[in-house]
């Protein structure tokens, strides 16, 4: 006799082989499982085994709710940074834009060769280039509008090589971490080098991270009344760079206590992993992204001039934290497009 | 027949006139007044329509709740601040503590002064005296150790009038106002020029308000590794001064988004109520406390150097702000002792 599939058989099949191995390719898929985006291996199970012990209560690593602050780098953690910070791109189409108003940087470094698209060039000065270009693009006008430019340009602008909407370069597997953690009790808090202003238009809708829960680096404002209208002007003038040791110093300001959970990528984000590992008694989670999928993302750590990773490479088993393998621990790498 | 009140009846007769005028004397009773320390009267009317259209949905002045952010001013709005600040008590305390390890400050300014109880002549010296005397008394140390400094500080020192703890001369109507905002999907936030070290330690436990939703005045921290423990230590460095004009520049920096309610009490916060109350479209909450009630608490405005209120008090209707005048809208001033 044949076997012939019944309609029903064929469903319960079908459902049972996708719970079993399909619906790894679909994340979000498999309600059982808060990060159906990552492969089963040590990492997976450390987020998961944390989580459980910091949330049971009577557990010796338990933490009540308020305690619960979990802390991400931005650049490389949550999103992308290849082939150059986001936030460079949208310095690059501000210029662009701004350039019929400076006749003068046609003659001007590090304008001249940004406007002929010689990229290095333009960066040939080093730091102050780059805070030539930063001053020129991101000060000078009020709060609102700049949050208004940076709303515009996230929704507009495309990564060269994707295609993608640069907020759409988002790492899957992280926005399952943050709503896994969110909904076991956590804040969950960004903690970049990159602008804070340039962050908060698009963080709630693309992280669900509200403005109020994003440190990173700042420039000064100046409180002034334009026609009766109170306006926040943004001054040339650096207030703060959230990057390495400043790292624990903006989250002692913006947050002011400990967090318990950190993820970062780079060297950038070593003194914050040490500030929220060092800080028991109790289970602490430290964790970095490790990119080595040069097929489906990039792959680079020592030598990269962005998101370098070498302290971390060399210290982060005696610093009790995990390597996450982008390409054996994530089945995807950025969520499907809408 | 003599009337004769039956046990029930008594009871009900009790309920009833408490329910009618004799709860009025009780802070926290009454389930269905959120505000049972408030008299009735437009002040309060106005606290309540306001959070009625923010929360109802249909509403021209509904607020989604990632929106409802509320700000508070500390000294003068939450808890007292006379005859100086709190923090300068703190502060005499911990010169009074550090003496002995300073033999020099004998026969220096402020401190000499300081030490034979001669206030006035400590702060002969204006802004710099008192500069001097918090840089010796708030850096030097890392943040833990400050903060149990502040913690043990806060659990034992009392008022000079009172006697109570300093952390028991909060304003039990303001806590009320805390408590309801937060009960209708609020984020409370203080916004205070006082150091935003020395609130944090007890803003939780005495205003339910979380450090990360602390935002004040701050000195400049540097990160270290001491003993392989990583430490943040206070420089004697001002790194921001959270008052006036700076108020704006500090929710901007903390909070991100403008709030919709503002509650202060001095010229200090006039900057904060206009960046709130200008942000329309959509209802927005201003109101000033008005020391008013020198038999219950203080009565000073426009000749206080501590909690100077002269512009606001000018302006204040022009501005569209309720002033709240402690000695006729509050039925208690502080909450009962435990």
């Amino acid at each position: 006799m044949k076997f012939r599939l019944s309609r029903r058989r064929w469903l319960a099949a079908a459902v049972l082989s996708g719970l079993l191995a399909g619906c790894a390719q679909t994340p979000g898929a498999g309600a059982a499982d808060p990060l159906p985006s990552w492969n089963d291996g040590a990492n997976k199970q450390r987020i998961v085994a944390f989580v459980r012990a910091a949330t049971t209560e009577g557990s010796k690593d338990f933490v009540a709710p308020p305690g619960r602050i979990a802390v991400f780098d931005n650049d490389g953690t949550l999103w992308a940074e290849q082939p150059m910070y986001f936030q460079f791109f949208f310095a690059l189409d501000r210029v662009k834009a701004l350039a019929p108003q400076h006749p003068e940087w046609k003659d001007k470094e590090p304008f001249a060769s940004l406007l002929k698209g010689d990229m290095k060039g333009a960066l040939a000065g080093g730091e102050h280039a780059i805070l030539e270009i930063v001053m020129a693009t991101h000060a000078g006008m009020t709060t609102d509008e700049f949050a208004k430019m940076v709303g515009d340009w996230a929704a507009t602008a495309r990564h060269p090589t994707t295609q993608r909407r640069f907020t759409e370069m988002v790492y899957q597997p992280m926005l399952e971490v943050l709503a896994y953690l969110r909904a076991n009790g956590f804040k969950t808090f960004i903690v970049s080098g990159g602008g804070i202003e340039f962050m908060r238009p698009w963080t709630e809708r693309v992280y669900g991270i509200p403005p109020e829960q994003v440190v990173g680096s700042s420039i000064k404002t100046q409180f002034e009344v334009r026609g009766g209208k109170p306006v926040l002007v943004r001054l040339p003038q650096l207030n703060f760079i959230d990057d390495k040791e400043g790292k624990p110093v903006g989250i002692n300001l913006h947050i002011g206590r400990r967090p318990i959970v950190a993820f970062g990528n780079s060297d950038g984000d070593f003194q914050m992993l040490q500030w929220t590992t060092t800080s028991g008694p109790g289970a602490r989670l430290g964790m970095i992204v490790h990119h080595d999928d040069a097929v489906r993302e990039y792959a680079y750590d020592r030598n990269s001039s962005i998101g370098r990773l070498s302290q971390g490479l060399d210290q982060y088993q005696a610093m009790g934290w995990g390597l996450i393998s982008m390409k054996n621990d994530w089945k995807v790498i950025f969520p499907p497009l809408k």
